[in-house]
């Protein structure tokens, strides 16, 4: 594939407003007025090259998707894979759908407490090594951040391919007092599960018959509320 | 190995007061009584042949254990595990091991609730088909049993070689909000654990280069209260 220059892709970039988002500062607290409407926001932290964000927004035309990602030629990608997914039926006024250009360190200066209503973590990086623990986007620093993020519905939903990561992961929701839900250990072990819409990485792993892992998580004060009222009731 | 008859593996059972338990009804609620000392008591349920209860015996004399089985010839090659591991280190008084013959199924009629502080279940039967579920011990009747038996620090103790069994078991104690902690995916991974004493089937994966899943749980009501604390300072 063809690498354009730095400031090549940049251009492209902001040439498409209505779907790139340069600087997600701007819309802190305002996703909602900037999508024109009340869909609950779904984002996706990572998003790599978009196959996952794009098929979603074209499958769930009824929810708001914000994919993240760091680098100007995967928001480019991802930009493509949009396009391409919805051509032919493209959506009559706005993009349910934005790309955005930011780094998930800073994700509280992009979205305000209580906004989004689904986190998407779709094959992290693993950071095998032990130093670098504090950097897996499931490490109990991040997950803090997300909890202030999401609403009362509000969930994580964690897919990997690195037993590693994943193992970390678990027991860093468990730690937290987050609750687990739909834990799989090779997700699509009785053939492609079509429910989920894959990764780039997913259809590549599972081709080679690599197992998936996944698992949903639940971190708002309502899931508390009610797992509080399950426990008093056994005790 | 030479297969005894049924009676004279009874016979020999019999002969054993010091170790064999063959009504484990007898002592429910008695069990420290039975043993002379209010260690905490550590039960495994399903046995096999022996070598987890008994290495766990030796290791730990500050514990009382009772192995449980529903076979006379696992009782009895149970019995020859635990006098030739302390062999030439016989206690002084009474064993802290007793092997029970019993069926789970009726593990409230052997202990009384709060009797017990740790379930050990390790390489429990899958039971792959979907119709056996509720035979699986992780099943949620089960936990329900456990959860009445384990006292305050109550804690289970899960290993397996079966991905499938452990996908099931970390579902189901998500689902009865049980806490989880020490979650493994590949037990040995980095080597031998010197830590964990390891069952016949465990030595014989491992050795096979096969991945063990471990997970434990906290059921006590200790454990909850904690739980609600710490909830409660994040919101």
């Amino acid at each position: 594939m063809r690498l354009r220059g730095r400031k090549g892709i940049r251009e492209n970039l902001e040439q498409q407003e209505d779907l790139v988002v340069l600087d997600p500062r701007e819309y802190k607290g305002k996703w909602s007025q900037m999508f024109g409407n009340d869909r609950p926001l779904y984002i996706e932290l990572g998003m790599g090259k978009g196959q996952f964000i794009s098929g979603m927004s074209f499958k769930h035309p009824d929810c708001n998707f914000v994919g993240m990602d760091m680098y100007d030629e995967l928001i480019r990608r991802g930009s493509e894979k949009v396009r391409n997914i919805w051509s032919g039926h493209e959506p009559e006024n706005s993009h349910n759908v934005r790309l955005a250009l930011g780094n998930i360190e800073s994700i509280e200066e992009f979205f305000a407490p209580g906004e989004v209503e689904r986190v998407y973590l779709n094959f992290s990086d693993p950071w095998p090594k032990k130093k670098h623990g504090r950097r897996r986007l499931t490490h109990p620093r991040f997950l803090d951040k997300y909890r202030t993020l999401l609403n009362e519905e509000g969930e994580i939903h964690f897919k990997t391919d690195s037993r590693e990561l994943f193992e970390f992961s678990l027991n860093a929701f468990a730690a937290n007092g987050l609750q687990m839900g739909s834990i799989s250990l090779n997700l699509h072990g009785d053939g492609i599960n079509e429910e989920h819409v894959m990764t780039e990485y997913e259809s590549k792993f599972v081709g080679q018959g690599m197992p998936i892992y996944r698992c949903e998580v639940k971190v708002g004060e309502l899931a508390l509320r009610r797992y509080h009222d399950h426990k008093m009731e056994q005790f």
